[in-house]
């Protein structure tokens, strides 16, 4: 038989049956996150017609869409969950209730070039809420709680979400007279961090022809630092300059107050006015969420206010406001750096069960008994020997075997052996699936599936 | 701005949010039946290189592939789930350990003809155990109790597993001297309840050029039906003529044998000598599962044992059993034959918080509180009047909406609403979490979010 190599494309990640396991757990965790917080899951289709895909425009990405005809038709596999969000929005809007909470996980496509940490599929975890006409500011104030509950229950202390408001800055921008380059300078300003404040100037005053005195001020105005009271303080003293300006810091200081009582420590917190998001799609506040320990992987988790989800589509006004996980990417950083929680259990079974006699009833029985209490449970199916079972039991991972000999058939009883311990004791059958519960209760971190 | 009428391709699924939110409980439900099993979870790319995805060649679905370029690459979208698995075994080979259970739950990609209840984007939900060199056949056994599990937990009561033997019928063939025709014969008898035996005969003894004498033997070992041992009974009429025969009479017998040590009711069981699944693939045991309602929908759950999983990849022997579910036909079936179990439930929060006061604080206190606890919980973040927040409640179908008026902050209170009953009590703040939980759980199937 001609054989084909087995490989995957450049770009695509695939995981080995344990890091897989801890990408589950952490979809779930953040599953659960999105759902505690009353947002419903949606799942659009992986292609689209590419006059709806594209609508827009795919800007830079347009180039990076995988692009295609079947038959007649012009497909594209979606580039992020925005734009079919948009246009689920759009199509049911008669049907929906706003405001309209929404979560997805799901695949995107983007063919960019392959790096290390780059992904051509990749996973994002998006949460929405739209408004119908307008939207509250309360809901912007309640995002940096979603973060900060997600990153927490993944295990992850260290990481700071930095929030900015548009308005402020369209308005401070207005005041110095630069209201016309605003998106080009806040591009150039989000880069200050990477560039230095020197940089940043030569491009102000060079490429964008700024002022020297307004790129003067401009830094100074950057450069403004501290706890968020101190930095909102130091915003005060612009206030009652632009009326743009002043409803921003207005709103910022909303998200601010509510910060402590939405349960979100202030260390995990940071008013930051350097930060801008590249879209002009933004129009309040903007999110960013960097680890502390690792500042040049960027921000993992970041989303803002926007005013108009779906203009292309409907002449419905639709604000909302919304954060992004690159999931596949997050993963990518947290198993490389080896911050994966290793308290997450990630052995596909609870319990092996090594039958020792060729009569294999009673292990099936067992494996029963135990599933019907939530255990997962395997039978170690093969005629091997002793040792070759024991093997395989240490290679899953499992927390237990249960051994059956022909002692423990003829006394109704199983030998657990706890893996990780070494010890071994025989219990009675009906009484193993409350004692392996408690051990694995004990040891912690793993839960029965429910019934 | 110049607009898209927003549409989705036809013969691709997306739902409504409630119905979203019960095809999440089935997916759900499928995950914790396969991982209850020791099944662990593996995602492969939905884009594979074409020369790898169709090495075997794809046979009757190869012009439904979605194939397409990306630079100079050759790609195509998956259009099952057991290629790619071959791929992943064969090239993760070394690292794997044997037997390897896993289970994948994704969609994949078929260009069909669009018709009512078909899909060309659909969710495959997938379990396959693979032996190294060899596989036991309790692996055989134990996947009836799998589908039962699966099944029953979806809230299904009437469905019948229906199982056969691939060496059985090709041993039987055999003894007619019909080897070389087996395959068409099997293909057509897989015919026999659609289209009756005198239309069988007919294209056995046309087409296919089968003696009248061996059509009517076919016929007559087809008419064996009755209780598992019965027919049983009457296949061992026909022992020592084949030892092909009698090996997958043998295999078939222990598959029985172990049922109910497996839990599987007999009433929910079926030896069906009918049944061949089309694919040359399998070579043992070989699985259906039938709605009894509604036979016209066909197998909703289906499978086997190979003997060659990823030749086309490697001269490595990989047995396998394994079984598959359309997830998204099944979806679309139980939907519109109204078979979804009620008691799932699909309001996106539990709670629905209704902040009656300028002040949102209490409310977003109360919100994280009831988030401690697990419950999901939403604020009503909008300023609208009294009626309006409460036809939103309404219309998400929250179990409870919490009131939270100036009397009630004044009294360090909350009015709790059972949406349901209508009945409205104020209870201390402090106290809402566990009363909310008494009163979730008491009305069954909603469960709060573990922390």
């Amino acid at each position: 038989m001609e054989r084909v190599k087995p490989h995957i494309l450049p770009g695509f990640m695939e995981l080995t049956p344990s890091r897989q396991a801890l990408m589950e757990k952490i979809m779930e965790t953040i599953r659960q996150v999105y759902a505690l917080y009353g947002f419903t899951p949606l799942d659009t289709p992986v292609i689209e017609a590419s006059d709806v895909l594209l609508a827009k425009g795919g800007g830079e990405t347009e180039k990076q869409i995988y692009r295609f005809s079947k038959g007649d038709s012009d497909l594209s596999l979606r580039f992020d969950l925005t734009v079919p969000l948009a246009r689920y929005v759009a199509m049911n809007y008669a049907s929906l209730t706003f405001p309209f909470r929404r979560y997805q996980i799901g695949k995107v496509y983007r063919g960019e070039r392959p790096q290390r940490g780059r992904f051509r599929e990749f996973y994002q975890a998006d949460i929405d809420v739209i408004g119908d006409g307008s939207l509250d500011i309360m809901n912007e104030a309640e995002i940096p709680s979603i973060i900060y509950q997600v990153f927490t229950r993944l295990g992850l202390t260290r990481f700071v979400i930095r929030v900015n408001n548009r308005k402020l800055l369209t308005g401070f921008y207005d005041m110095l007279g630069l209201a016309d380059k605003s998106a080009d300078i806040m591009r150039t300003v989000d880069k200050l961090e990477k560039i230095g404040p020197d940089k940043v100037r030569d491009i102000l005053c060079g490429d964008l022809a700024v002022p020297e005195d307004s790129a003067r001020q401009i830094l100074d105005f950057m450069s403004i630092r501290g706890s968020n009271d101190s930095v909102l303080a130091a915003l005060a003293g612009y206030a009652g300059r632009n009326p743009t300006f002043d409803l921003g810091v207005r709103e910022l200081g909303t998200v601010v107050t509510y910060l402590k009582d939405f349960g979100v420590p202030e260390d995990h917190f940071a008013v930051d006015l350097t930060i801008a998001r590249g879209l002009d799609y933004y129009t309040g506040t903007v999110y960013e969420t960097q680890l502390t320990d690792y500042p040049e992987v960027g921000s993992v988790c970041s989303g803002g206010r926007y005013d108009d989800l779906a203009g292309f589509y409907t002449d419905k006004k639709l604000p909302g406001v919304g954060i992004s996980i690159g999931l596949t990417r997050l993963f990518f950083i947290l198993d490389d750096r080896c911050l994966l929680s290793d308290r997450l259990v990630t052995a596909p079974a609870d319990v092996l069960i090594l039958p020792m006699t060729e009569d294999t009833a009673p292990a099936v029985r067992l494996a029963t008994l135990l599933r019907e209490s939530g255990i997962r449970t395997q039978i170690y199916t093969e005629p091997k020997k002793f040792k070759a079972k024991m093997t395989y039991a240490g290679r899953l991972g499992v927390p237990f075997a249960a051994i059956l000999g022909e002692d423990e058939i003829a006394a109704g009883a199983v030998s657990v052996k706890d893996m990780t311990t070494g010890v071994q004791e025989t219990v009675a059958v009906p009484d193993a699936p409350a004692r392996i519960l408690a051990a694995l209760s004990a040891s912690g971190g793993i839960r029965p599936v429910k019934g």
